[in-house]
């Protein structure tokens, strides 16, 4: 699925009357407006020509400092605000991060599936894209030495692994613990940084949060963080805290590609931590999440025919959907849409045309009636799609044809 | 100069002993505090859900309307807002651009002097940057034919002319109508796209703005445009408007680079222009900033010793100072900032080592009776080198030691 296929999908899973499982769009609504009003109007009349003037390329100290306490609560206790750079977003984070790893045909592992935009940044520096395997405790050890040695074999340079370990986008699994030591120590033998990207880490539906891989391995991880999940993404105020030798890397990069960041968002982000209970309002999101996921699991529990299976999150915004042998999902979707429902499917998510029976579902951002509703219209496609294969369709599923 | 070095510069410029004719910061505390303040209140409040969202890769379309309306006052009538691409700074969209067209060891052509951050953009592409000479006119036109030639004989790729044509950062200068004309057709015929970064055009102190290449070039110019220093550089919202296939590879590469700019200072300037009287507030800066510029060329002309020469804008931010023979601007900056004044020395606005015995004045920042503090701060080190050059060099001037 090209980019511009995904924007027009976005763009009529936008419609009113079509329940968008698409999107990844926080639930923004939630917030208390009037507080953010409140809270960037005192910061032009209190610190107005700070706030809208130039800062420097590596972001707002205060801010730095902030975001620091933030990560201290995934267990990351040694972060210092020298480490952390400030970008747009951490999507941002990741370019700046490829542009000063990546050599053209440069190896990035990813698990499979993996985040859209992501490959497609790799792809933008001409990286080569490798999945490793995942199963429901994600990341699988085993093929990620498998694949590093078959590499070695090859002779290719692999230069990075990126992994969102906490409730995946798009797959909603989340690593666990033993995993994590055993991931990376793998990639510190065979000299591989770890890119941790962990936007959702602070929206875990047990209420602790997971702790992150870089809390126990700051030299080998760089740990991509990002407000847009957790507060907006409108502001684009996101970072990664990195070792001393990358971090000043990415300052130089980031002068380079945007001058510095906006002081603007950055200290309206540094005002809210600083005033308003921002502890509790992720506490709200995570409620409101998981009303959202058990909305969407229930309903796929009760509605969806044999054959297909789905991941049970334990925080974030995804579900993955495998649907049974030989259902294409994006040969699927004009009807789905047609159906009033939206969502995207599996091979975005894959650098290798894999995926093509699974589908990103995101319970994030409609509500719980319009979840359960959309998933009900889901299954009856589904449905409709399956007895039409065994109706017109006489090959064995293997041999079902492909686009 | 190397980056790290003009960070230093910059940090001890900012103490507050110290006048700063080094930095290029806007007078942000002249605009209306309190109605940007009631703007991006009422914003939240208004369009929270809206402004606090993810947004578009291209920009919000009503914001990209109104810089279409930004750009008619210099001459600029048949801009599309299809064609405007939002960026974090025109320091993106030069970013973007140079991903998007420079290739290893392309040619990117560019005043001599010229913009600072622009020099370290091309090179992190590896671009190599060829200046060409200005006078007081702006780009010699000759010049630049005869530096074609020189190039198409070498084979190489000559990819972008890079000019600031109006009130040049760094050198105060304007291109006339004339050879704007002439420049755009050398290019036309020599297959090189015009990249016209034009950040200070609304601030001509004639009154007047400059009329753009762009108004006359459509498919030969990209245009780069900034809200930097006509409202505040912390908003970070500058943009391109570029033939339609320019932009379409503008916005995937913006895409991959941040996602989305933040919506929330995209509309904070859609929701200023729409509601303050912002054309009132241009020419407010304008008397303030020709004030300044009045301040330092009336001092520059009473203090100056002999031998030394500078620019007179018409507009914008900068003098350019060209000192006497052998005397060098970064040698003496330490003398300088001992004297309580800073400066930009001119060698930073090179890519090949010229402009030792020059530099930049910048008359935004401080108040007309600091730039005059500050100018007759540095005659007097000036004189003082001069003096200790007669007493201590036997040398002639052309062997004056360089390190």
């Amino acid at each position: 699925m090209v980019a511009s296929e995904v924007r027009a999908l976005f763009a009529v899973a936008s419609r009113p009357e079509i329940v968008s499982l698409a999107g990844g769009m926080p639930a923004v609504d939630a917030l208390p407006l009037d507080a953010v009003a409140s809270t960037v109007a005192d910061l032009v009349t209190s610190r107005g020509p700070v706030a809208l003037q130039y800062g420097s390329a590596q972001g707002d100290p205060e801010l730095r400092a902030r975001i620091c306490d933030v990560m201290a609560m995934e267990g990351i206790a040694d972060a210092h605000p020298d480490n952390v750079v400030v970008t747009v977003g951490s999507q941002q984070a990741l370019d700046l991060l490829t542009r000063v790893f990546i050599d053209p045909g440069d190896v990035v592992l990813t698990e499979g599936p993996t985040y859209v935009t992501a490959i497609n940044t790799f792809a933008a520096y001409q990286a080569r894209v490798v999945h490793i395997s995942m199963d429901n405790d994600g990341l699988v050890p085993d093929a990620l030495r498998e694949t590093l040695s078959r590499l070695a074999v090859e002779g290719a340079r692999v230069k990075l692994l990126y992994t969102v370990p906490t409730f995946q986008n798009p797959a909603g699994i989340t690593l666990t613990a033993p995993r994590r030591a055993e991931v990376l120590d793998i990639c510190r033998r065979a000299g591989v940084l770890v890119v941790e990207d962990n936007p959702y880490g602070l929206l875990s539906f047990a209420g602790e949060p997971v702790r992150a891989m870089r809390a126990d391995a700051p030299d080998d991880v760089v740990y991509l963080g990002s407000f847009s999940k957790t507060l907006a993404p409108g502001m684009r105020v996101g970072w990664a805290l990195a070792p001393q030798p990358v971090a000043a890397r990415l300052v130089l990069a980031a002068e380079s590609a945007i001058l510095s960041h906006s002081m603007f968002t950055q200290l309206a982000v540094e005002r809210y931590l600083a005033t308003q209970p921002w502890p509790e309002q992720i506490k709200a999101f995570r409620e409101m999440y998981r009303d959202r996921r058990d909305a969407m699991l229930r309903t796929l529990a009760e509605t969806m025919p044999p054959g297909t299976t789905w991941t049970r999150p334990e925080g974030g915004f995804f579900v993955w959907l495998t649907l049974p042998d030989g259902v294409d999902a994006k040969a699927m979707l004009p009807r789905a849409i047609a159906a009033r429902v939206a969502y995207v499917p599996g091979t975005g998510f894959y650098a290798d045309g894999s995926g093509r029976n699974a589908m990103r579902l995101s319970y994030c951002f409609p509500p719980p009636e319009r979840i359960q509703d959309g998933v009900k219209r889901l299954a009856d496609v589904l449905r409709a799609e399956i007895l039409l294969r065994r109706t017109f369709v006489s090959h064995p599923a293997t041999d079902f044809p492909r686009e």
